[in-house]
């Protein structure tokens, strides 16, 4: 079992957020996380709900600026920020440019050295953590739920799209819809998957996972602001709904007037989301009798 | 009339989050104060609550970690924070220390060179900034609140107690009630007040205040955590809650189990004092029929 090594606790509303420390077998160095337990967990266990940061945010500002954990302390549910990248991997350059290295891992895994040896943070994601979570923590297998921002809206789908059974619940505030045409993670790819596009990037675009998702059906809560300044260039939302309208995923979407792409907006709207996930999530629980 | 500059807008819940800067003619710099307006304010005027920051906090930090707005909007009250302390003084050592200088002003006049060239932040808070929000936002003359955390509650009471038809209302979170007698703030009071305590500190510390209080009828909401390091030797709670007993302040206090010295406290339990000073501000107002 892992060694988790404490590194912050504090109540917060009625639970504690924590944070932890472990090393990681898949990014081969030491890894932070952040958990929210609401107390209620020390009775039974509860659904866990991932949160994946954006481009140069962190587990540390998702806990400090969302106030999620009003939502979750209210809606039974543990609340789980992964970091956004490795760190101290003495990689060259690893903390030198805003749109790779450190937080800025796109959440996918590299295969071009020195950063493959690292930079799994997908298989960190989806199979590290989820399993030092339910090992260390009272949770309810299988009613597990993603959710995240921007560049983490993108990792919140490639991680449901790959995986089509591992959450129950999927949704994102001002997702880039697709890293492989945005513009500002050009660089990042070349430098994780290699100097020139190839067939092999594709498993890492939402819209080709979209493209042709055959899992079970699904439904995902998508929030946006209409003041969003990537709205037009760099998000290719339109391209998205309509690649999952062809096979079937449903998307429920607000378009939110006046707001921006920043933790103003998340602040705003996340309580609908933990709200969204927590009603899919103890859909199937009736210990709890307020769902 | 001040000449404002618009450093920051952004939508956040029902209404917009700013920054502005200034010159202030008080602490003779360029001062930087936030504010939360409601939309509601763009319709009729509306109440202002302030908020004081505590030791090494800012009005960023409050705008970013204590979710506030969102109560803000809720109760229809314009929230304002200004910074901590005055910037960029050319004082040495302004910013060397965590116990003085930048985000340590303990919100007092200093008397003494060279920091009484910058360091006034007693009268800006509680005059100077208080007219330039009159003058450029829409707000209900004489409808004004106070509250802070930590050594900003300090400030706030001061505000409040030196100043006892300001502020309709008052509330402080895990307040230091004497600076007097905080260990930690002594290095400060030397350098702002002179070597030496004389009897002219006395105008600055709360518990003598409140122990002379004369003023009209107040009553004070005050939130503490029972998991606050500093509760013990740097916040001589009952010594104040005496003196106010002693002079008539009413004081609704809650020790909150398990909390501590920071932002999860204070985002917490900030809805409920928002909503405090909503009832008060609001109950004189005939036309918003929501309170």
């Amino acid at each position: 079992m892992t060694d988790l090594r404490l590194k912050f606790s504090s109540k917060c509303f009625n639970g504690f957020q924590k944070i932890y420390s472990h090393y990681s077998k898949v990014t081969n160095c030491e890894m932070q996380f952040a958990i929210y337990l609401p107390l209620e967990c020390e009775q039974y266990p509860l659904p866990v709900l991932y949160f994946l940061s954006g481009l140069g945010f962190d587990h540390i500002d998702f806990i400090e600026k969302s106030g999620a954990q009003k939502a979750a302390a209210q809606q039974s549910v543990i609340l789980v920020a992964p970091d956004s990248s490795p760190r101290n991997t003495n990689i060259p350059n690893e903390n030198g440019e805003w749109n790779f290295g450190i937080k800025a891992s796109y959440y996918i895994n590299a295969t071009q050295p020195p950063w493959s040896n690292h930079y799994k943070m997908f298989s960190y994601i989806t199979e590290e953590l989820p399993k030092i979570i339910d090992d260390n923590f009272s949770t309810l297998p299988g009613e597990r739920g993603i959710m995240g921002f921007s560049v983490g809206g993108h990792g919140a789908f490639l991680s449901a799209f790959k995986n089509p059974c591992l959450y129950r619940s999927l949704s994102t505030l001002a997702p880039v819809c697709d890293i492989l045409k945005a513009p500002h993670s050009a660089h990042a790819l070349e430098l994780y998957l290699g100097p020139q596009y190839d067939s092999n990037w594709d498993e890492w675009s939402a819209i080709n996972l979209a493209s042709c998702y055959e899992g079970p059906p699904l439904h995902i809560l998508i929030d946006q602001g209409s003041a969003d300044k990537y709205l037009k260039a760099h998000l290719f939302t339109k391209e998205f709904m309509e690649a999952c309208e062809k096979s079937g995923i449903e998307i429920d979407y607000n378009l939110r007037d006046g707001f921006g792409h920043n933790y103003y907006f998340i602040k705003s709207f996340i309580e609908d989301h933990v709200a969204y996930h927590a009603r899919i999530l103890h859909r199937f629980q009736m210990k709890n009798s307020k769902f």
